[in-house]
């Protein structure tokens, strides 16, 4: 035994209604009916952190996604969401995504600094730019903003973002009763901030987050997509089918970080797993083939038809997968239709079987074992400079997390690659993550530092 | 006795950091430090709860109004914290201000569905339109949108989120596991609005809401405003100081909303009304004495400054208030700017004594005595075609709130004027509202409906 720590794992809980699975919902232990039941979360919120994960994670869209006739489409959105999660909960992380396309910075630096406040610092935000033009058009455009443009409009939102939490210095406040004074003039100053995409004076009407900054996530894996998260990510979920395309892109990230002196072990790098676990490899296979019977190819084809813009709705099923558009044509999901077509041609999948190994999590790793053959994986990926933890997809809900729970978590922690117990209280201290310091905060002694109020 | 059940009022808690009092967290029993604690806030909704309340309600502004030097400025975000309140609630309302001036409808719509689903249908919307530049330059722009054009892009807001939370019936979802029809997309369709300042095609990514729609409410007093009101609100929170000019308000609202085709009682008026309460009537003066001896006089002038659009700050505190701008020249704060004027005319003010008059609640009626008096108040008005009920203000918190609690709301009930059990579990129940029809919904058996998704 060592007396050095060990380095261990972080593990985020990805919600998603009845569970990752696309037919989840028809599964017969699945209850779709609570998918805009907030009791519903906060109970696998509540049983993620029994099981001490770091963080439960919410995705969202600004468009209904999908054919409501086929699957779940329509739930609860992020911060009404994980503010009445975070009521029920201690210490469990808090992580929404929130679009940099369709949103003003002023709002969203608001909102996940009140999060922050509300939820005791366990605030975290997976910083998108959204997918697509059906979002746009929710937004009074026609069209969906460019690719690069959406990555230009993302770091300025996050420059205006990180200045409004800075707003205010950590000792702002002085309550002081006496003289009458309740925050310092000199700690709350505005950020005059106009840019090509935006201009706000601020200061930002709450204090200072208790974490800085809440945790700044990230997901997106194009070129554009790395470089932002090397600039700005904290944590990146990420979807990846191999041990060799896993390590390719930890080691481009981590190496791109330093670019911006950026320490890499200060971005915590996460690939989806979605587990079926059985009591044997054999159970686990046949409780995936179980799920897989519910699957409805027409919605399948519907989607591939979207990643391959072309109708393939008439297209043989056992036939042969389609070639997929030159990728510098997409606009949006760039990197994960990337990831679809690599997979098809690499295991030379038909259509049917395309749509089969997508079912699962759409794009992200899909395994079936024991729960000791998943903590193997685990182990690997971890070690082998692949991961510093992963995204926890359970095909089905709450079923999957309790599986996860009580047979991979024991069996990680038995390895010391897991903790038993939380040792902060907040989403930076339990993926291991620096407070940022304030950029006005040491000027203020000597400088005016803008307009005060 | 009668059999016929008597008219109750309704009472709403307008929560504000340590009171409505400006100088309330100055008091000794005060805690300032708490202004950003949701436990805080959790415990008065909960106290307010035990009391029958119909409803909490959180103003908001979207800029740091006032000086931060001087007084609580800057505080927790209505929609994360109205969730976060919902989590540890079950019966009471939940109001929150969001202004349609600096917001996207398909947010906001979302984002009150989503609160509404969370909480078992008890979301209120205070609608605002904002007060002033400040806020414009949080979002863009150098100078306020103009008053007229404020209301006509509310009115426009209103339209398309009505809309949006009619885009999904009520019976939409199926759940049908056997046959895989998780929704009928005959009933889930496309908004397709294309106006003077918005396009948005929907649907709404989120069920329609137990509610219906989320109670509207309102408190805007401008000749705009109380159109806007007549129009769409279903609860109107306002300011008036006389029983003479509430009647005058409440008889011009209810008859301009039967220009809509209204019902006048589907318009619940509540003005607010800042008790400080004592055992006898000269303690209760004497504690409101007590708190104005905390007040920051400098921060007063300041306050009356920004109403009268000239620096006052060199002005004699015992001389005359000066004259206020004319109304048409005032582009936010409209009706507010008007009372502070007739209030210091009627009265005869010096301006430390208007000070004193604006500290317990901005221009809101205080009124120091017992709790018999208090409720012998209440009762005048409510049966005096003045108000169907309440938005108490206490000018401390929590002890205001326990007061009135303890001894105001017993005496109404034994005067049979207000509940002694919630009759429903929702806002609109409370608030004896029915449930909206979906716009829709009577035409979407035979026509086509829109596209479906």
């Amino acid at each position: 035994m060592s007396s050095e720590p060990r380095r261990q794992m972080h593990l985020n809980l990805f919600l998603m209604s009845v569970g990752h699975h696309e037919a989840a919902w028809r599964h017969p232990q699945s209850q779709p009916e609570r998918h805009t039941d907030i009791r519903y979360y906060q109970e696998l919120a509540q049983a993620a952190e029994r099981a001490k994960f770091d963080s439960v994670f919410l995705a969202d869209g600004l468009a209904t996604w999908g054919r409501a006739a086929h699957s779940i489409v329509g739930g609860l959105e992020p911060f009404t969401f994980l503010a009445a999660v975070s009521a029920v909960t201690e210490k469990i992380g808090l992580i929404g995504t929130v679009s940099t396309t369709y949103n003003e910075p002023f709002h969203v630096a608001r909102k996940f600094a009140s999060l922050d406040h509300i939820s005791g610092g366990r605030a975290g935000w997976n910083i998108v730019t959204s997918g697509g033009e059906m979002e746009a058009q929710n937004f009074n455009k026609e069209e969906h903003l460019h690719h690069h443009l959406r990555y230009q409009r993302a770091a300025e939102f996050l420059e205006v973002a990180t200045s409004l939490w800075d707003s205010w210095d950590d000792d702002a406040r002085l309550f002081d009763k006496a003289s009458g004074a309740f925050a310092d003039p000199e700690k709350v100053r505005a950020i005059e901030h106009k840019g090509e995409w935006f201009g706000v004076k601020g200061p930002l009407n709450v204090p200072r987050p208790p974490q800085g900054h809440p945790v700044l996530v990230q997901a997106g894996a194009s070129d554009d997509g790395r470089e932002f998260a090397a600039r700005y990510a904290e944590a990146i979920f990420t979807a990846q089918q191999t041990l060799e395309d896993a390590q390719e892109f930890y080691r481009d990230v981590k190496t791109r970080a330093q670019k911006y002196g950026r320490d890499p072990d200060a971005i915590k790098i996460l690939p989806g797993i979605g587990a079926t676990i059985g009591a044997t490899e054999a159970e686990a296979r046949e409780k995936e083939e179980y799920l897989h019977s519910f699957i409805n190819f027409d919605r399948g084809m519907g989607m591939l038809s979207f990643l391959l813009k072309q109708d393939i709705s008439q297209i043989d099923l056992d036939g042969p997968v389609p070639p997929f558009p030159p990728i510098e044509e997409v606009n949006g999901m760039k990197s994960r239709t990337q990831l679809v077509d690599e997979l098809a041609r690499r295991e030379n999948l038909t259509v049917r079987q395309l749509i089969k190994r997508l079912a699962g999590g759409r794009g992200h790793r899909t395994f079936a074992g024991t729960a000791t053959q998943v903590a193997d994986q685990l182990e690997e990926w971890f070690t082998k400079g692949a991961a510093d933890g992963f995204n926890v997809m359970p095909p089905l809900l709450p079923g999957g997390l309790n599986e996860f729970a009580e047979g991979v978590i024991p069996e990680l922690q038995r390895r010391g690659l897991f903790r038993t117990e939380y040792a902060g209280s907040t989403l930076r201290e339990h993926y291991g993550l620096s407070r940022p310091r304030n950029r006005f905060e040491a000027s203020s002694q000597s400088e005016r530092g803008g307009e005060n109020i």
